[in-house]
């Protein structure tokens, strides 16, 4: 049985506590082993790529050459994908790629009062890798929203690389790599894909940036190479939480709820309500589900361990402590979703109103699914063209500029003692006042 | 001396890529000792913050209240600031909040052709830590860089903490707080200052974002935070790349060269020309400079070990070079500064023209000091309001948009074995359809 609170009751505080500081993910300590790869990859290159491929996916390439997944190899795949399947992944393609050209922020340059032009130009990463899982968690969706966003944020080059255990790979993956533009696709994964794409080898040239998901062991690779190139957040469990009053199907809730909940035992699906009994109603619904619902056994675990239901006063009361849950998804199913949505500012995505399913938006709805968990939301963002490019700052001075600003300069640097910082204003002070 | 490279010699290549490889830095090892201060820390809570204090700092105070600077403290302080130096501070900080309030994006809404409602929000974090080194490394201009892009972006709580070794504080760092609209200031240095403003103590309330430069010990604790809170950029010894023409006072070069090397004895400062004369007359200019400048210990052991001149064909060559390097400061100091800087994309700020020496962007430029080092500028950016601020999604279906889009999300779950995924959106239009 999941928890049922009441804001009313006195144990309240305590118990929400406990809920927001449930532990709810143990990474197993990979490090050593990940550090080992690391080191294997960057001193063997490619023999040690073929090497851990044949022990980790069972597959024994005849040469490094066979690591890179061929047009040809791509177009025979795809071939295999039903229609209703290709047109699903170009609508959502489509969807995301026009959201996501939306956020391309523009260059600005200025000319302020004392004469000084200012600015900032962006520009894109020029080699992007993205690390897709194999098996089970092998998402065709997740390479729209990590792939749409490089090529639209401008990355030039774009490397995926995805294990194929037992030489077995998702054909929508490739796919879904095709409709993004992605350049290059490699049969390689674990923290051997992600040491790989940080410091090349012969086969596999370096990149600037990783993004994706993966198991303990890509994850602890991220961090290790993070420095040396740039990664993503590294996400946790998936969580949702819908806040809805009375005037909602409660199967439609039971239904969102548990589709964070089949992801991943670990999940965290929460309803805030201020109806007790339509709390109660979406609990039976939930339950109801339950019994016939294909991943049962998991969305079962989640629900039971860490499934919440709060009852509150009012939507207010929701929005407080909706802001500090921070939720990585957040269902707005009330009669005026924008007016709450004003006032729940800690969360990664939100979604409005009973129409507006959480599944739209990681799938087709355009706004991107990789988002903030575990209370990230309180400091960080879903993943975006932002990720893909960066900001370089300008800064001109003319002769009046410099007149106007640099003695104010030259008093901080001596203030700082940075001798050498004074008299480089200084010296050409000097010469245009003689 | 430094090393006098050539891109016509025909070891070129192989010397160019030693030194983009050339380890500059070996940080000690301290992550045991962190994670015992940051236990301490959240066991203990302020007894372990006073015991480090007394431990760490030499300062014995008499309980957990005298960890905060009063107001009455900063007042007294900062009335022994000269007023050329105020002035200087408030100039800085003026263009500094200038330049941030440009940075601040927009919020966003359209609704597409399948009536779908579409967008983002920012919002800003509620409260963020600045650490501030003690002693010599406590410079006022990187509190002014830290807090005044934090209270751009609206963070409505701003606390730094500070070590006050023997009790020392500069009276610069409080004024500087005091400008930038700090709201509480707090005399703890170390792990401890950062694990105090990570989970909190009785008296230091949380925050969600850390930032700020620190040694090893702060750059192992927030490493070990982040996730617990947002942290910024890791920051590397200060870099500066300078492209210069013959028509440049070698001095003036060879003091921007020397404002990067008197920072540390890591720093490390590049020179690219076009004319080999010139860059001769640089590396003498740097070496008489040498002779007098306060901090010549520091500097002319960077210069030693990581300067070099480059001399290249021309300057689209400069611009392929300075991409590799991918520099923290890069300052044109040619003729068409503005050609130039659109093909050197990789850096982190770019200083254009004779007249902008990079110390005017330390100061009083308006963009930010706090920059990308260590080649990251490949993949990130400076210290921007954005660090400040987190991007909400939003979406909002119509029955209509739900049953344009719906099916394609339907069949995508479907092909990712998610069913309630598929459900949530399936029992919507079923209820539409009938």
């Amino acid at each position: 049985m999941p928890v049922f609170l009441t804001s009313s009751d006195a144990d309240f505080e305590q118990s929400f506590t406990a809920l927001l500081g449930a532990k709810r993910e143990d990474s197993p300590d990979v490090d050593a082993i990940v550090a080992d790869i690391i080191a294997d990859v960057r001193h063997r290159g490619d023999d040690a790529l073929l090497e851990l491929t044949e022990k980790f996916d069972r597959l024994a390439l005849k040469d490094a050459n066979a690591l890179r997944i061929s047009a040809k190899e791509v177009d025979a795949a795809i071939a295999t994908v039903s229609d209703a399947e290709r047109s699903a992944l170009e609508l959502a393609a489509d969807r995301i790629r026009a959201y996501h050209a939306e956020q391309m922020p523009e260059n600005k340059t200025w000319t302020d009062a004392s004469g000084a032009t200012l600015g900032w130009r962006w520009s894109a990463v020029s080699a992007a890798g993205l690390y897709v899982p194999g098996g089970l968690a092998s998402y065709p969706s997740s390479v729209l929203m990590n792939a749409i966003p490089a090529k639209v944020a401008g990355v030039e080059r774009l490397a995926v690389t995805v294990p194929t255990p037992d030489g077995q790979i998702n054909p929508l993956v490739l796919l879904a790599c095709r409709i993004s533009g992605v350049d290059e696709i490699y049969r390689v994964g674990g923290a051997q894909a992600v040491a790989a794409l940080a410091y090349g080898t012969k086969t596999i040239a370096p990149v600037d940036k990783i993004t994706g998901p993966g198991n303990a062991f890509v994850a602890a690779a991220k961090r290790r190479v993070f420095g040396k190139v740039g990664i993503d957040m590294i996400a946790g469990p998936s969580e949702i939480l819908v806040i809805a009053d009375k005037n909602n199907n409660p199967d439609w809730i039971a239904l969102d709820l548990l589709s964070q909940a089949e992801h991943d035992e670990s999940a965290q699906s929460i309803l805030i309500t201020d109806d007790a009994d339509f709390g109660k109603a979406v609990a039976a619904a939930v339950d109801k589900r339950l019994e016939t619902l294909e991943r049962r056994a998991i969305a079962g675990v989640s629900w039971r361990d860490f499934g919440a239901v709060i009852v509150v006063r009012d939507l207010d009361e929701a929005a407080m402590l909706s802001n500090r849950i921070a939720p990585e998804h957040l269902e707005l199913c009330v009669a005026d979703p924008q007016d709450l949505s004003e006032k729940t500012i800690h969360a990664g995505a939100i979604f409005m109103g009973q129409y507006t399913p959480e599944a739209i938006g990681d799938y087709v709805g355009g706004p991107n699914h990789v988002l903030p968990t575990a209370r990230s939301a309180r400091f960080s963002s879903g993943l975006s063209v932002m990720d893909f490019i960066k900001r370089t700052t300008l800064s001109q001075m003319t002769p009046e500029a410099l007149r106007a600003i640099g003695p104010a300069a030259a008093t901080l640097a001596k203030s700082e003692s940075l001798e050498a910082h004074g008299l480089s204003v200084l010296a050409r002070l000097d010469a245009l006042n003689t």
